[in-house]
């Protein structure tokens, strides 16, 4: 027998999803990859030095229940409203092994998140792609494209990936209201919005098909512990919390030290109000330099190069790359022009700033200052 | 909109997994669920102290390399034929996600592990169920079945559950020969094996259909870390490791965690030697009894209550239940006069044993002694 003939026929013209470059070697400035520039509360180091291997001999409570009520609490929702999941990216999977049928049709904007698509594809789904405005916003039939479509579910990443672009809350409403299927609204970034009156929960667990994404990945500096979170109401959430989930998808560990690091809300605002400083002063540095600069609303900042600047995107890429400095390039139309660039610790943006000015004038045949 | 709408009709139909009972109050002998009676290697507890909450701050490596060679080595394979998991239940499902068409059939037996018609029909694939004869073995035309029913994939969970019966290599290797589709041979269980020369990992990695679960959960003290492993051939094991699989299902505590664990065989096998030499003293102590207990190659026993017994399966089990002693009673057909109970230590044992004499005699009108 023929190797891969066992592949599914969806799967085996599929390629996979990239994840961002994860340095093994050497110091380098991690920008890529939109993981906090800060770690995550004391309070979790406390945690993991109490933590017994004993514990670890039997099966992890299922459902993650202490988390959940944790959750619960900081959103001032129900337990039932509320899904604990290993990373958002579980989330964005049993949401379309529960609500999508192989072959139906998923909604998404262009550009987005780039691993919907691919998430589409497993499901056997068709990704209905409908290509945002030149300012990242969403075009005025964006709900009727989607039912012409009829998509059982619509991803939003708000705000926006790659741009930091927030939709307003009447707005996501109004579109819930007006589009058929189920609208996801992934909040990976929502801990950055400067607006604190920025709430969907509520909007959320009283509607009939909307669910929010949240993650301890950015805004909680726990990248590595895969821990998100969905809130929505009771009748979305029920069927993947006791049917489609994994039974023991999150383990003993990640249980504990996820609702340590949810309940120390005052240490997370205290980082994402830094965040959203350092976000500030890097907006200004960037366009000082002649880059120009979309007003992000989360922990990264998209930058346009000029037509007229010596050096294109890419070339700024390696080059800041040849100084081990990693932001991200996208190779897509609307992005090739274009860094996205995730916001560091002061330090660490200064050293962008300073090499990113060194390869502009040493292109420009400037002489450095 | 009324309620449940958006689910599609393969999970609205579906009934969830129901792990087996996790106490969360008072002490009690948990012999339900197979778990490890002794606690994982101690080195794992050393790797816990040093964990920093700066390395959960980034992303993990997304494929487990460091355990996954570790793995590698261990069995002496390559790399490429090891995929890690949350779990073995991960890979399960990563199986069905890759190789398994909606609307196509899946091969078991009957009866076999739970988790498996549920995994298939999330899937939305269908049941090919072939019951074992009254020993537990195979029946004679079982590839001839699966392949009359067009399996894509078939599961086999050897030494079997519930009844620890062992398949030999032999009679495995015809079958993956013979039959059509995908042999998953899931070896939750194969550590307790008593042979110690039973090892299908050669003949997996030269196949070109068997893959292997192998999991952390049982023989490595390990339940609550949610870390398993599939071993096969490089076509089969690629799509799930750089297609299906979740991008990042590993978090970083539990790759490392998972990595000294396995790391310490010496350790590990010491265990696995104390849970034999306990099935065995166990094994005696349940036909004394006058249960009738199969000879199994798990870390459990399945023990059926004779008819003249004066307390049914069901009765023992509540009876041990409210002794704070548990064990597992399943409502299948041919399960409904027998109870699974997990090799525990040699005191935890002991209090099952006395329990369940004083049960009896009580039934019987005897005299305790």
């Amino acid at each position: 027998m023929s190797n891969k003939h066992f592949e599914r026929q969806n799967i085996a013209k599929l390629a996979g999803y990239v994840p961002g470059e994860q340095p093994i070697a050497a110091p380098v400035i991690k920008l890529n990859t939109n993981e906090s520039p800060y770690p995550t509360s004391p309070k979790v180091q406390d945690a993991i030095a109490k933590f017994s291997i004993e514990s670890l001999r039997r099966y992890p409570q299922p459902t993650a229940d202490r988390f959940r009520s944790t959750a619960a609490a900081v959103h001032q929702v129900a337990l039932e409203n509320v899904i604990a999941t290993r990373g958002g990216d579980e989330l964005l999977r049993l949401l379309l092994t529960t609500f999508v049928d192989p072959g139906a049709s998923v909604g998404m904007t262009d550009p987005t998140y780039s691993l919907y698509p691919i998430l589409t594809a497993i499901q056997d789904a068709t990704v209905a792609s409908i290509p945002l405005m030149a300012d990242w916003s969403l075009p005025q039939d964006f709900s009727t494209a989607i039912n012409a479509h009829h998509c059982q579910l619509t991803f939003i990443v708000n705000p926006h990936a790659p741009s930091g672009r927030l939709i307003d809350q009447e707005t996501l409403r109004i579109l819930a209201s007006e589009i058929d299927g189920i609208l996801v609204i992934d909040e990976a970034y929502v801990d950055f919005v400067s607006d604190e009156a920025h709430d969907l929960t509520q909007l959320a667990v009283t509607s009939d098909n909307i669910v929010l994404l949240r993650t301890l990945s950015k805004g909680y500096g726990l990248a590595g512990l895969r821990v998100g979170y969905g809130i929505g109401p009771q009748h979305l959430i029920e069927p993947m919390l006791h049917k489609t989930r994994d039974s023991y998808n999150l383990d003993a560990i990640s249980q504990q030290l996820a609702e340590v690091a949810l309940a120390d809300q005052a240490y997370a605002k205290s980082v994402w109000e830094r965040v959203r400083l350092s976000r500030a002063d890097l907006y200004r540095d960037l366009e000082e330099l002649g880059l120009e600069v979309f007003a992000s609303e989360s922990n990264f900042l998209l930058a346009t190069v000029p037509p007229d600047c010596p050096l294109s995107a890419k070339a700024l890429y390696e080059g800041l790359r040849a100084s081990h400095i990693l932001v991200r390039y996208f190779s897509h139309d609307r992005l090739q022009d274009k860094l996205r660039i995730t916001v560091g610790t002061p330090e660490e943006n200064a050293q962008l700033r300073q090499r990113l000015a060194t390869l502009l004038q040493g292109a420009s045949g400037g002489v450095s200052t």
